[in-house]
């Protein structure tokens, strides 16, 4: 008899009537033999309602008030799921973030889990009950109760089934992970298998299904991930260890984002410290930069780009204007309408190749990139926003996505 | 530099404009020099739509379940007001009923405190923080959330103001106590002062301000209660130790019920045991009877009355109809209009004649009643609703109330 760690999100238990039919999947899955803990989210907009009411009292609302608040969310789940399984005449117990045991360390909203007490669950699930756990949501050493911020839930739901030895199946709004998004290339393949490497790469890149840190942690603790459909019984897609039956494609997926801006800084002089100057002023106001493409030293002159984050953008302007101030004669270039093309494979690191097809494919279709970066298992360039159907068409038949 | 507990009912808190304002009726007593601990409750209307959706899901949810359901009310509640002092520039901290230390036992959905780790309260308190508790929750030995039930989050501040040694501000929607109910008789005087044991009588009787749980417990640590306006600086009631100065009135108060009915059984057999088996069949049944009044024997047979609460009819029904069984040839009835007014003074306990006089205004005014009971400090009778208004008016004016 296995331990099946299930993890529903806010759409999926969004209303009542959702509530309940999740708890007739888990009794039915319960009632197959399997021992079950299950984490939710907070119901639909939950979530945004409170912290809408916590800025209508201030614009910087104090952290650990807000982790105070928020965390009703889940509260509110849990016991509504526990009740309908009763309902259902299974015994089941809801326990909140911290009455799992989820031990966390770092800041309000945006804590970690350092550890899992999983004494209470354990105990729960030993008395046949099934296990219904507040997702995102723990305490730290002071007693606190934190949050884990985003894709929080998921991170609960894998790092449970660490703790259990279990696999933890992500019941969300989507079927699965696809070589490409549908809504990009409609004929695009469901995978029935993708390794963690993988996954973090294309969740990194803008795949929404899961947030790259519970990757992370699956992929540390060995946790086979399935991700399928809440609402139906649709197969979906195993995250998992790598096998020699994944190898076969050299390219897994390709990702698509439309969330940077590009920045080019052109006749930066050649001297010791400047460049360094650049993405210091950057990093200390918490700019994340992604793509950085540098051209070698042209008549004492540099010239580079890189990319940001577009909800960075004031903040961003603000730096550049300070950088600009330091390095007379530079000049700036903004380029808003800019998207990032990622293909991703673990058959990277084995087959070359790649990397002279893409090249290849852009220039027959005659698409412009503007950078390219590579990792062992990933090739991205950034291309113009206006080539970006074009692009994903060109590439996705290429590879047979 | 004194300790003060202060409660904020649900409708003192139940917009976000009105948390604004009891944050700065604190912060305004805060910069007047004492250290205060807040008591608050949910939102307005919040608990009912919290336990409208577990009804919508079962029609007898899980009691454990309810009470991880409906403690959010009062964090969400904890967390905003918390955000608010925060905003004004005092420094807070919100705190669950299980992080205060409220230790309950018994029933969940009416658990009672059995104790108060107070050390996580009295820490924050000697910081300087203002600290505001979740009122109605606390936590049991096996760590699960409790709800108090009925007047819980009263309790709770009470119960923090015994440990603390401090004084209970109750600010609610009414300015204070009043010997008659002003709906009932506008031209009621406001008491300055009440004590325990009327407050006692005078809340057991219908007198809505407070229950009686928590002035019980006022009175067994002689915690001064004051009772006030949350949303004026008007005076209000001290509820405290009888002194004295109080002395000097016979009777303090009036109160009217019409939440009960009346029912009456004759021609019981007037044999050993019976009249005991009509109130062990109500008692094993939860029903909870008040007046009993009883003739003597006469030709072999009793007829006996007593009252009952009007929410509890339908089990009643249920109980008489099996008592018939068993008791032939008796005769039921019920009499469901029918009003329990009261008259309350310590100084009944050293002055006679009270009863005297309400006699003389019955029957000045004409009014029958059904039954009369008496306690040291209190006299009750069962008057038809017909005649309330009436007699309120008579007792009032007689007792210069």
């Amino acid at each position: 008899m296995a331990i099946v760690v299930q993890k529903y999100g806010g759409t999926s238990v969004g209303t009542i009537d959702k509530i309940k039919n999740i708890a007739k999947r888990i009794a039915k899955r319960k009632k197959q033999g399997d021992d079950i803990v299950v984490v939710v989210s907070a119901m639909g907009k939950t979530t945004d309602i409170l912290l809408e009411m916590a800025n209508e009292i201030s614009s910087n609302p104090d952290k650990r008030e807000l982790d105070m608040l928020i965390s009703t969310g889940e509260q509110v789940s849990i016991a509504l799921l526990t009740i309908a399984l009763k309902e259902l005449g299974y015994d089941a117990i809801s326990l909140t973030g911290p009455q799992a045991g989820i031990i966390t360390v770092g800041f309000h909203t945006k804590a970690r889990i350092d550890d899992i007490d999983i004494k209470n669950v354990k105990t729960n699930v030993g008395r046949g009950k099934i296990v219904v756990v507040a997702g995102f949501q723990g305490v730290d050493e002071e007693g606190n109760i934190t949050t884990l911020g985003r894709g929080g839930s998921d991170t609960t739901a894998v790092a449970l089934a660490a703790k259990l030895d279990a696999i933890c199946e992500i019941y969300t709004d989507v079927d699965g992970i696809y070589t490409v998004d549908p809504r990009l290339f409609s004929t695009a393949k469901k995978l029935d298998n993708i390794c963690y490497e993988e996954m973090v790469e294309m969740a990194s890149l803008g795949a929404g299904v899961m947030e790259t840190r519970s990757i992370e942690i699956a992929q540390r603790f060995n946790v086979p991930i399935y991700v399928a459909l809440s609402s139906e019984e649709w197969p979906g897609t195993y995250i998992k260890e790598f096998d020699e039956s994944m190898e076969s494609k050299v390219i897994t997926g390709l990702s698509v984002s439309d969330d940077d801006i590009m920045i080019t800084i052109n006749d930066v002089p050649n001297e010791i410290g400047n460049i360094a100057m650049v993405f210091e002023k950057l990093a200390s106001n918490d700019i994340n930069i992604d793509m950085i493409s540098q051209t070698a030293p042209s008549r004492g002159y540099i010239n580079i780009s890189f990319t940001v984050p577009k909800s960075d953008k004031f903040l961003v302007d603000k730096v550049l204007e300070k950088i600009k101030n330091k390095l007379t004669g530079i000049e700036i270039n903004i380029e808003e309408d800019i998207t990032k093309l990622s293909v991703v494979g673990i058959g990277m690191k084995s087959q070359s190749g790649v990397a002279a097809k893409m090249f290849k494919i852009f220039a027959d279709n005659k698409i412009e990139f503007k950078q390219v970066t590579t990792s062992e298992i990933r090739i991205s360039y950034t291309i113009n926003t206006n080539d970006k159907e074009k692009a994903v068409v060109a590439v996705a038949k290429e590879f047979n996505l």
